[in-house]
């Protein structure tokens, strides 16, 4: 147990460990429902409530009163919500770093990154609202013939309340104050955030900043509130509820698929932006790895292991040429999986599911294990070991267990032995959020018919870099087709985001 | 039976009654489907053929090779076929306005001007793809701390192959070379359209002009297919099909309905673009009654009677004041619609819905039927009598029939006795098309209320003017909440139509 874990047993918690709703924190802890820290697999000492139909109820009316004005903001007072948000966060100081690494086992500069991270994507779209507004307008023609041309004016207006279901892996920048909720505050939408069991410390603690800074703003008190609820019948309710006019989700395919059945039954169905999984596929190409193996081996097994193999966008299936650099290939990376410890993943339920899949791989005709990290204690509880298999593309359509994602520091290599080989495979692939090509300007010459086929899998095609890292501005888009995401007309990230929460509305012969 | 139908007896067809599939004209007519004339309430001696499996395999492999190429094609080659498709389909002369007359007895003058918007439309969707595309770009910042910044460029792409149910009101412009078909083929997505069983000659006509253009512009055969069948199995079956990526629909709530739970059943769901019928609610205010009450008598019921009440943005609830004034505006308004015929509707279905719509209000107690068109031959085939009822709001919420559209020459005024009984049934009312406010300024400062509460009703808010007329141009929204269409987001007409049918894909480090 760390110092810092001593530290708050010893003193009153540095949050309300309660719900945020219109305006007041609210409920009582359950002793069902506590907070865990995974780096030492025990029950951390704050307790949480579970929220019922009176939270149901009382969330809803609060959103609903909130959007009756929030709507009408203009974009400046919106554009400082959000810049508060950004100082309030930063102003928790250590205490947040803190929380966030004894609720997730992440280490302190990646910690402290997706702070940074966090804070940038709530200015970005502060700047954007500093933009003007994408308005189009067109003046009445009465002397046109036959028929005089009326008055338009195209603007875009706010669904209406949006909910929010955080992530586990970001339990900053895809959560509580992260890019769905800021993208919907910027598109004036009032949010509702169901925290993720897996860091409810952290989401109280952020929680915190942005009702500081929605008083600060004198918005009305249901523009945010955060909600705690371990059991799915909550948010089953929640998510059918007229009030909600969008749901926004980061998390499993089962899951996100059970929901979006739930919405699909609503009377009025809404926009849900389901965020589901995603292996990334990456395709090395002959001449890069005959001419740079080794930056290549080095690059993939640091992507893969980055954030303890926890990104969304991971490599988790590559594809290797069989050509007579390849057994150094593999021996390179062997190594570089031999030589790493056990890892923590955020959740008990995560390093499970983990060892689950890395087991079914195990067991798979024709699927070796070729490296696996080392440890003293072995694997259990949130601890895992990275693991490195290998397989050859011949098999593909005797595997379909492939493309089952592993959430994890694992990844799946795959031996090709041409193109052909490969163009075959690629109408099988599922939707992507990313698709990467290491190639040399020959490779990718030899490989065009390859390269064309790529935009069919994913949101973002990457040519000779990772794909883990997601910039963050107007020309990303971070989505992709199904189970990517469940519209992939939409990006979970960049400015481009807060689209997913408003609508066109043509005012018709009203005036400029 | 007018000239035209006995001469078209008298000599072979004008067009191929065929299926159009994979640029052959193929399918045994079927003497079970046929081409109908609604004003003289009998067959036409056209005979088209009835899809099935053989062609739904055809279509969809066509498709699928289309897209392969269609999607690089460049915006310049997009921008000529659709100029090409505007220019065969004026080239088809008389016989078109003829058949189109003939299949569905609009009036010449509405068929014309019909054909030219048809045209328009392609040539906006072709002056737009003129323009430079929507293309973000970033450039590479390799000096970047803490970490370099990725080269990334976020463009559209186009969906695949689009699947387009055409509307039976629009016989032209929502149909096969309307707005759905011209949008998809700019995005650059194959199409493949389902043709309205109430005109198979028109679209038959109009696929001929398309293909013309096609071969002229040498793009590949299943760039645009044309489907005939009147079993809903076919239709269930093709948009299910995995090769189809999004559906474009107009037509009745029922059927919409099923189609969308059809697509939501699919393994991997697509866009569904669905326009499932608007009532269009207006509000009088009173102001505007007391001093303009005769003008507005004179363009509400000429806006009802527009293209024989069949337009999708006909007034059906009009809000009046109860006042000194009414009477008279009753009186006027009744005098009008007593002074009309019968008119003809598009098939012997929509008239006897009209009826069965009409007979069921008539029963409503509370609902007067306050005047009625007059014609020796009464209502009979697709001959119908306009027809004017009145009731009260207060009794609106006893009245839930009111809110079943009725498609056709008819519309309710519904008095109402202050603008707290508007703000109490407004959140009942169901997602519109259109909304409209008449107002003098006056009106419009005291009713404020109601005027910021229409943005949750409709996709279009109208003011002094009648919402039947939709301008195609960039300022347009063609959509609404639903039911008025099955996704908010989009727009029907103008530029930003073809949003529906691309998704963004962001390219990274593949060079400017």
């Amino acid at each position: 147990m760390n110092t810092f874990t001593h530290m708050l047993r010893d003193r009153d918690t540095p949050f309300h460990a309660q719900h945020l709703i219109d305006g007041r924190w609210q409920g009582e802890a359950d002793v069902a429902f506590h907070s865990y820290a995974p780096a030492q697999n025990s029950a951390l000492p704050w307790y949480f409530p579970e929220a019922g139909p009176a939270e149901l109820a009382a969330l809803t009316d609060s959103a609903a009163a909130a959007f009756s004005q929030y709507r009408h903001s203009s974009r400046a007072q919106r554009a400082a919500f959000l810049r508060q948000i950004a100082l309030e966060i930063e102003a928790l100081g250590a205490v947040l770093i803190d929380t966030v690494m004894a609720e997730t086992a992440l280490p302190q500069a990646r910690v402290e990154g997706e702070r940074g991270r966090t804070c940038a994507q709530l200015r970005l779209f502060a700047a954007l609202l500093n933009e003007p507004a994408d308005t189009v307008y067109q003046s009445a023609q009465p002397q046109r013939l036959p028929l005089p041309g009326p008055e338009l004016r195209l603007d875009v207006v706010p669904l209406g309340p949006v909910l929010v279901f955080a992530a586990s892996n970001f339990p900053l920048a895809f959560s509580v104050a992260g890019g769905d909720t800021a993208s919907a505050l910027a598109a004036g939408c009032p949010v509702i955030v169901k925290a993720h069991n897996a860091h409810p410390a952290t989401s109280a603690l952020v929680a915190q900043a942005i009702d500081r800074a929605r008083r600060d703003c004198d918005l009305p008190a249901g523009v945010f509130q955060l909600v705690f609820a371990q059991q799915h019948a909550f948010a089953e309710q929640l998510l059918q509820h007229p009030v909600v006019k969008a749901v926004a989700f980061t998390g499993s395919q089962q899951l996100g698929l059970h929901f979006q059945r739930l919405i699909q039954q609503r009377v009025v169905p809404v926009p849900f932006y389901g965020e589901l999984g995603s292996q990334n596929p990456l395709f090395l190409l002959p001449d890069q790895l005959a001419q740079h193996g080794d930056s290549f081996a080095a690059a993939l097994a640091q992507s893969v292991l980055l954030g303890n193999g926890q990104f969304c966008t991971r490599p988790g299936l590559v594809f290797v040429p069989e050509q007579a650099e390849t057994p150094a290939l593999l021996q390179t990376l062997a190594a570089s999986f031999n030589a790493t410890s056990s890892v923590t993943l955020l959740t008990p339920k995560i390093a499970e599911s983990y060892r689950h899949g890395c087991a079914l791989l195990k067991g798979l005709e024709g699927v070796m294990t070729v490296a696996m990290g080392s440890s003293e204690v072995g694997e259990a509880g949130c601890q895992v070991l990275p693991r490195l298999f290998v397989t050859d593309v011949a098999l593909w359509s005797d595997l379909p267990q492939l493309q089952q994602e592993i959430f994890g520091p694992a990844t799946v290599l795959i031996r090709y032995r041409s193109q052909a080989e490969l163009l075959t495979i690629l109408p099988s692939l599922h939707g992507q959020l990313t698709a990467t090509v290491y190639g040399t300007e020959q490779d990718l010459r030899t490989h065009a018919a390859l390269v064309q086929q790529l935009p069919d899998l994913a949101g973002r095609l990457i040519c000779n870099q990772m794909p883990t890292g997601v910039e963050v501005c107007a020309a990303m888009h971070h989505g992709g087709p199904f189970p990517a995401s469940t519209d992939l007309r939409f990006t979970a990230v960049g400015t481009a985001a807060y689209q997913r929460f408003v609508r066109p509305l043509c005012w018709q012969n009203f005036g400029a």
